[in-house]
């Protein structure tokens, strides 16, 4: 059941140690068949090295689990709520990955103060509120994907331009139009994370920068008339 | 005598440079037997690539060598105290890894401000205080073991919750239900004290993790209502 | 055609991830043929462990492609610019490389700060200003190498004595006599930007380096009285 | 000639870029041979893939090269100095080393702050004035040995308890009793150098280690009484 599907969640899966985003197995990356409305999640807490693309779990938009003989990922529910809501998303990323969990735990927007953020997300970065009681009690993952839900939605961000977020507190979900390219997200965020931290501490005046240049940098790689890369 | 336990202690050693957590030998694992209150530790300045699990020594809660030619840990006093005075305690890890080791010099407590910590130590990561000379004195090594134990004490600190402490001026401890387990909460302390570090400095009213979401964390990996990884 | 000059510009291009300047395809190597005035360029958006010597594009200075099938690097222009422009430079390299890209988000010049800054360039590394409306319409990469021609006049720069520069919000460009010492002074670029950044950090009054120690460390290694090196 | 310590001062250069050290060909560690008064350090500018132990350099106390193919380290000079004044050392290294230079553009003296220091540093690791134009004209690199002694002199430091200098705006130098300790003692300092910086900006009232906690863990590590490692 969805075997190419399943070994694309898999080496997707093994980008995260390799791209230094994951320790142990810190992370987890799905992706999803829109076909069926079924994704391919990797297992719960399983080491990489010993992970075969047959371990990876069919769950349905809801969480339940449809194929495997493991435990999805304890965050299933988050990726439900985000391929149920948004049609577009392709495959989905968590990480605990070192810079971008130090903005989430900062509780701060990632601004755009340079062209290799541009080259990949149309605008700040936007970080979420913390889950309060009431979501907690009635189901902390699936509350999670909610919140990121409510926050692209009362900021007016397009999901697909902006294709990352912050957990306040807690650590970055990016996503893309499939699993590979989440993970080619999560590595941009990550190194965008660590950039900007430092460019503010050397000089607390830097700029973002300007709208003409983020158009440009952005619009020269996504949409039709993008000039990067082959083809 | 304990060949197991020595396998374990060995390949746990390992674990440590392959984390980036020491550099040539600093550092050290031990694993105990509960049944003969005996435990296994890294023989002191052996490198770790000429290092064999029967190079491991055997040594009692006296801190007294009961098997081995080589000279055990350095801090083989400290180790034997802990689990003297701790009897859920199954593993230990010293290590200077490097952001653990800032903290510890700097002579703070680390306090949760996400939930990569929450997930592993439920609270704040204490630190000690400096040892004085008539301790000193009297042996110092024994003595860093009394110190975390009056500094958990006064703290009322649960020890198997919060299972790492950071020794003022000096680096970090910490222990699991046994060495790899170990070794992980080494490999999270060290992480936690790169992010937080950072964290404060990006945002310097950054908050600490709301009580109710160290909750859900810590407990959804952790007790009979845990739900992270299989089985 | 120039199939030695591919293979030169093939190798300089896998330093780049080698020695951590580059994620993935981000960042792009070139070198020139002055007898035919053609310079060879990696190709856009391919990835490292693909691309072959004969992937290499060759391109004129007025950037248009004079064979292969691939397209060249989405900067080609600037490359083009600055080999029209300055008859000295050899090679050119671009990256994000994160502590170039850190100063250049930070819009500063780079000052000398000490003698691993003095070996390699003579003076500051300038950052430029932000490219205005009219020239992102004109043609956004080769006003690109415009605004660093600008910039190297304005401020007399002799442009092999510093051979690298800052694009304001951008990343870094360096270049050197052929594609290898442009790398070099890529990797040294990277190295000076990290030093400086934590040593004014550590201490806010750190001086500049002297002139007279710039110009010993500087001299002993470029010139016709350089003793640095083998011969 | 000298075709053992050859062998050795070959093999503690190719540590140098195993710890992190350098890049490329930046650094150089030599060792003495006291009976004959002659030392052999690495030849200038030579790669690391491509040196072998033959390549090594015999050179005398002057800085007369005795035997050899290759251009001895432009640093020769300092070596030699060095040597010739303190007949205890036994090997020099000398690297560019990212954060003990930070500290030697910082211009400061690397105080006690823990115990990874006091293990093998017995006080604060000294920062040298620059060298004035007098100097730099009589001989760059002898009078950069010679400002060294004259730091070691002035603050009346024994140069085995402290084995190692920060350059100001340069580097560091350190030495041991051979290469490879003089090599473990660059690695330690690295090492210090970083969490001393981050210590003092996690908590600027960081104290710096008491005296009675410096004399403790150097001793025991040096000395009659030293009971760490074998033997």
């Amino acid at each position: 059941m969805l075997e190419k599907l399943k070994e694309e969640v898999y080496e997707a899966n093994l980008e995260l140690p390799k791209h230094g985003l994951v320790k142990y197995t810190w992370g987890n990356v799905s992706a999803v068949d829109r076909e069926s409305s079924l994704f391919v999640i990797k297992p719960s807490g399983v080491s990489y090295d010993k992970m075969k693309p047959s371990d990876m779990v069919v769950v349905d938009f809801d969480g339940n689990v449809v194929e495997g003989d493991l435990r999805p990922s304890s965050d299933t529910a988050t990726h439900a709520v985000l391929y149920k809501h948004y049609e577009e998303i392709g495959g989905i990323v968590h990480t605990h990955s070192t810079w971008a969990t130090i903005w989430a735990q900062a509780g701060l927007d990632v601004p755009v103060m340079g062209t290799t953020h541009a080259d990949t997300f149309y605008g700040s970065v936007p970080c979420t509120r913390f889950l309060n009681q009431e979501e907690i009690d009635r189901g902390y993952e699936a509350e999670t994907g909610n919140v990121i839900i409510e926050t692209f939605k009362q900021r007016n961000i397009d999901v697909m331009a902006v294709p990352g977020v912050l957990l306040k507190g807690h650590a970055p979900f990016t996503w893309g139009k499939d699993a590979k390219s989440a993970v080619v997200n999560s590595v941009v965020l990550e190194e965008v994370c660590k950039m900007n931290l430092f460019s503010r501490q050397l000089n607390s005046f830097a700029e973002e920068l300007p709208q003409n240049i983020l158009d440009k940098h952005y619009l020269r790689k996504h949409g039709k008339n993008a000039y990067y890369g082959q083809k």
